[in-house]
């Protein structure tokens, strides 16, 4: 098992998709670029969603454009798109994107809410999905457990509930990417030990296991520390805390990117970003107009 | 060894020395006694320093007066009082104080600059003060060794070097209470895991030991976790995170007491602490000009 750990840039996404002012594709171009630069090698750029349910995502097809044109290094990261159903994921190979990020909950209640279907129904999406993935041999997959640790709907999640639903991921699909995702916040870092240990035990070594934080309470660093203990090396992070719920003014969303970078590189353990760089993409952030922000490191480099 | 953790009130001291308005004596005690009837047993509500030094500080005797009069449940707390010197301890033995907490730093180049004195002078005067404390039983000790550590001079301090520091002070004092101090929020929880292991080795269990964090690098809550995995049970904490440095805009100070109360209660270990009364001492502490706040439960609170 590697020391050293593999940064998945969910701003443009899961950041981005809460911000109600429409974002400009050029904005997303540059921030894109940025993080690119500062050595980000796998970005979630984008989502096929219907663009009523969440209009900041409505752009994606001139986005995946302009990101394979020109200048702006769009070959030395990994375009990862996230897509609700097969519709979604047909769509991402015509526009060549690189993998397909498939998500659904693991709480029944917070998937009907979310995507309208039972867990059952999801899984049998994500059947459709694998055949699309079988059909463009260049498109990975990657499936995103939502609520793996806790519902907003129904509470603590159990964890042999989580583990039963990872082992029919892993049935429908070989080699894949899997994210556990505290939707929340309100995962704990025992329980996230805990959960992980497990979730290793259960799978082989052929599947790449990915933790998705939001700091909404404050535990999303020590989340990530109980992850990387527990054998995770992979995480899903967003450049200034992007992702802040609109309904708590000051919560930070995701987990930052340069408070995970500042983790890791302060413990001797190689995350392949430069700090100094990603403050470009710290700063884009910034300016963005209704952007909720988080993160401690970057309030740091203020002055 | 104990399940549930006693946490360490510092907002009065840690947090309000670095306010530069003068906060009135009344703010201060409506605040000490919010905290108190929320659940804090043990509060340090300031310091017998030079006012010259620390102008905020200079209500101590006042305050004092204030906290042992009427209806604000001054015998449910512990009262502690940061002394730097004997002749602190024998102020603090004057007016009745129930702990002193004598503080110098691990790290030559802070304690220089810091107290003035060489570690060694340090340990020379911790005789002194052992010598008051002899002298008044219904005083009692504790010792925080300042840059456990890190050094905003040096830099990473040699653990070693803690684990000798702290050898020298168990050879001065015995049942004392011990803090060992991240002054300014470098820690890492691996480092911090280890240091505490090795000092739980080290000492024998009539001591106290604390765990003293700073959240500068949104760190805290992870080396809160990393501490009580190595069996500390002790923390100091200040409420709203009350304490962020002047020179970063936002960033806080020492880890939040509602953020910590919730990382143990959310995992079922008691911190005997009412999150809902904790709620008029952050309100109160949000009110006072010139505070540096941080926590994240506290900005969730807010709806």
């Amino acid at each position: 098992m590697s020391a050293a750990v593999t940064l998945i840039e969910v701003s443009p996404r899961d950041g981005f998709q809460s911000v109600v002012p429409i974002i400009p594709v050029a904005d997303k171009v540059a921030i894109i670029r940025a993080l690119s630069q500062a050595g980000l090698k796998h970005i979630e750029v984008g989502a096929f969603v219907h663009p009523k349910a969440i209009p900041q995502m409505a752009d994606i097809n001139q986005l995946l454009v302009e990101l394979r044109r020109g200048d702006d290094n769009c070959d030395s990261f990994e375009s990862i798109v996230l897509v609700p159903n097969q519709r979604g994921a047909v769509l991402a190979a015509q526009q060549q994107c690189q993998r397909v990020n498939f998500v659904f909950s693991v709480s029944e209640a917070h998937n009907l809410k979310n995507v309208r279907k039972s867990v059952d129904q999801s899984l049998q999406e994500l059947r459709a999905v694998q055949q699309v993935i079988e059909k463009n041999p260049q498109m990975q997959l990657r499936v995103s457990l939502a609520t793996s640790f806790d519902c907003p709907f129904a509470g603590a999640v159990d964890p042999q509930r989580c583990l039963d639903v990872l082992a029919q991921v892993t049935d429908i699909c070989v080699n894949v990417q899997i994210a556990l995702c505290d939707t929340t916040g309100r995962a704990h870092p025992f329980k996230v030990e805990q959960l992980f240990s497990k979730a290793f035990e259960q799978l082989d070594n052929s599947h790449q296991v990915i933790f998705h934080c939001h700091d909404t309470y404050g535990m999303a660093i020590a989340n990530v520390a109980a992850a990387y203990r527990s054998g995770v090396r992979f995480f899903d992070t967003a450049v200034a805390g992007f992702g802040g719920c609109p309904f708590a003014p000051g919560a930070s969303g995701n987990v930052a990117t340069e408070d995970v970078v500042y983790f890791f590189e302060s413990a001797g353990i190689s995350t392949g970003i430069d700090s100094e760089k990603l403050r470009l993409a710290i700063q884009l952030a910034e300016k963005i107009e209704g952007a909720q922000l988080g993160g401690a490191i970057r309030l740091l480099n203020r002055n």
